[in-house]
């Protein structure tokens, strides 16, 4: 597209109200704006980051048979009295004009519950997972950090429903192993945290902390393994022996052999929980009866888990963590545009005609252009790129002659190639 | 994918809460299931239905220069106070549990001000127009006709913001053949029909109604020519002559000659409003300072047009247009999938092989397949396909030999091709 006609500009200064780097850079950037505490627009290019976002989260989940849905936001009372969570001050609730009591959703056990009791009968149904990816609303008393903590907030969440806790333990790997991909795939470098069940459940549940210091949570990990504890389950201190055997698992026994020993040192760092996974176990199946025969002719609860990906956490977690002096750096599969096309020069009508070209050329080819064809000098328009953070950026110019200068903005390397390696190598 | 392993599951019955046909027709092939009055679960059929739908919303409204971006449902008081909105109790406002009001989005004329207040300074800023596809919320005090009219439900809205009136003016014919695009690809016959500008402008404002007995609306037309007025400004009655002169415009004089007189006699009908659009003047860029300083230094606030396309709604006037006593029949644009495939008679390895050699064959080339691989009988599987309504069926069985039987789901006629002519086809 054309940067001329973009709806947002850059700005040099932060807004006042922001205190956040990830809401400053995407202010600065015109990715997204606050409309009141904790609740943000996300703008052309906010939103187009949020959707390679989510494609990512998607493509995951279906690999692991997921199946995409949309649950409501209202859900009425009775609901959330059936599961008990009517009246936790945790999200919105409030009476209709016409009567009816409503909780907006903040988490959806219970319409996927309700949901699945239409469907699941027999053990021949199950597993089933389904997921949908929409904005959650928490009354949050203080909404701060930015993008990290709002009070709306596109989240991805999956409801997975099985004949037996065996079952669930298999697929918990599952999504376990998906969520890798994803955060590699966005280059966000996670710990995978125990945390503790809370009323669900007497095992450990799992966060996916991105180590960072804007973080609001406090993570105990060691660096020389896998064990990682958030604070309100980890038993040690940082400068502490890190209590781990084998890679990640807790020594079982004080009388193991040393040489399973990690002998690493735990650390202290402020993360951002980027995901979780629960077992969730029957609470809401026999709430909401979602029940099964089994082989032998009995009825049974489904054993059920929960797994959440906070998709506009993301967004902001990404600036935190790819974002330098002059402004932020998007990885690859998250970037707004897959080339940030600068034409210096343009009144040179030689100069312009060859920008022109090399954008129609890309933009025929299905490679996303954000093409910046505005007469601004080009300091402006490479502190914008800068600022904008697309992770390729092509300048064509008098001096860049019949060719193209690619620079990827994680790199300071330049390189001259052709039109057609260009095409060749998006 | 697999109807083995589909969340969902089709009745014979539909739900005894449910009256509309649509609602019925949704709920027995498991598209969508009511959570409580008026609000829905879009399952994961139903979702994908959904999802082609806005998909072509988006690329029309993408080719007019609108750019995508995602506005909150939360809305505080101070922003609806600017417009003298809140309070109408068309909404759902309430009180947060830390003292902040908030009333849930039903509209966005308040968010597209507001933000395009940061950006336009200029005349050189204008035209500029963003539309989002986004969950709306409305106290409906009877929420009935099923999906036709909820209390949340999924819309695009497109915001445009102009220099002038004479501007606005050729964007509003612009977006018109925009629509009309949306509902030719979607295969919804609609009225342009002139509605009541409401508080918001003196000039008649444009509603697309699809004329159907499910519809809430009434609608005064010309089956001759285009005149089409809704039921609030309409002067003549059905029966009465077509006050249209040319085409579709009302006759300026009396005195005008015969010959340029329409000549048709008014009908009445029931529509449903699959879409609008608004010029709303200066009135909420006036209220949030959406200023701009023209060619001549002087600043003037910017004239805002508001178009609105019910995808959820859209959904439902499908099935309401499109179905019989089988059950419903997807256009294809709108189709969950491509294709339906019937494996019949399975237990014989030969044809179970066949079948599974067209489905990987056509998955592999892009095309997306239902596969009904479930051990049921030819007769509930036709049953099915008929109800679930894939705008294309697909047969392999012995009797089909080396070929596939393809049928149109609006169609009698049966072809059978090989599969290398399917997948030319697709």
């Amino acid at each position: 597209m054309l940067q001329s006609e973009l709806f947002t500009k850059t700005r040099k200064e932060a807004p006042k109200d922001e205190e956040a780097i990830n809401a400053q850079l995407l202010a600065r950037g015109g990715f997204a704006r606050k409309m009141s505490a904790g609740v943000y627009t996300y703008l052309p290019l906010g939103f187009r980051v949020l959707q390679k976002i989510a494609q990512v989260v998607r493509e995951e989940m279906n690999a692991i048979g997921g199946e995409e849905l949309l649950f409501p936001a209202l859900i009425a009372r009775e609901h959330w009295e059936k599961s008990k969570r009517w009246g936790l001050r945790v999200g919105y609730e409030f009476k209709s004009p016409a009567g009816d009591e409503v909780g907006l959703g903040w988490t959806h056990e219970e319409a996927s519950a309700f949901a699945a009791a239409q469907f699941i009968e027999s053990y021949k149904d199950l597993p089933r997972a389904v997921y949908q990816i929409q904005n959650k609303f928490r009354a949050e008393a203080r909404a701060k950090s930015g993008l990290l903590r709002g009070r709306e907030f596109l989240m991805k969440d999956l409801y997975s429903f099985h004949a037996d806790k065996a079952d669930l333990d298999l697929y918990y790997q599952k999504v376990i192993a998906a969520y890798k991909k994803v955060f590699v795939r966005l280059n966000v470098p996670v710990r995978l945290t125990e945390a503790g069940g809370g009323a669900f459940t007497d095992e450990y549940t799992h966060e996916f902390q991105a180590l960072s210091p804007a973080g609001e949570d406090t993570v105990y990990y060691c660096p020389k393994c896998d064990w990682s504890q958030n604070e309100e389950v980890a038993k040690v201190k940082d400068g502490e022996r890190c209590p781990a055997s084998t890679a990640g698992e807790p020594a079982s026994s004080a009388n193991e052999p040393a040489s399973s020993v990690c002998g690493g040192t735990v650390a202290i760092a402020r993360g951002i929980e980027v995901g979780n996974v629960f077992k969730l176990g029957t609470r809401y199946s026999e709430a909401f009866g979602v029940q099964f025969t089994d082989q032998t002719g009995s009825k049974k609860p489904a054993v059920m888990g929960s797994y959440g990906i906070g998709v506009s956490r993301l967004l902001a977690t990404l600036v935190e963590l790819h974002h330098d002096e002059r402004g932020i750096i998007w990885p690859k599969e998250a970037s707004p545009f897959a080339v940030h096309l600068l034409v210096l020069g343009a009144e040179d009508t030689a100069v312009e005609a060859r920008g022109r070209k090399v954008y129609d050329s890309l933009t025929k080819r299905g490679v996303e252009v954000l093409y910046d064809d505005r007469a601004v000098s080009a300091g402006e328009k490479f502190g914008d790129a800068d600022l904008l953070g697309i992770s390729l950026r092509a300048v064509v110019s008098a001096k860049t002659g019949d060719k193209i200068e690619l620079k990827r903005r994680d790199s300071k390397e330049v390189k001259l190639v052709t039109l057609e390696e260009a095409m060749e190598m998006l």
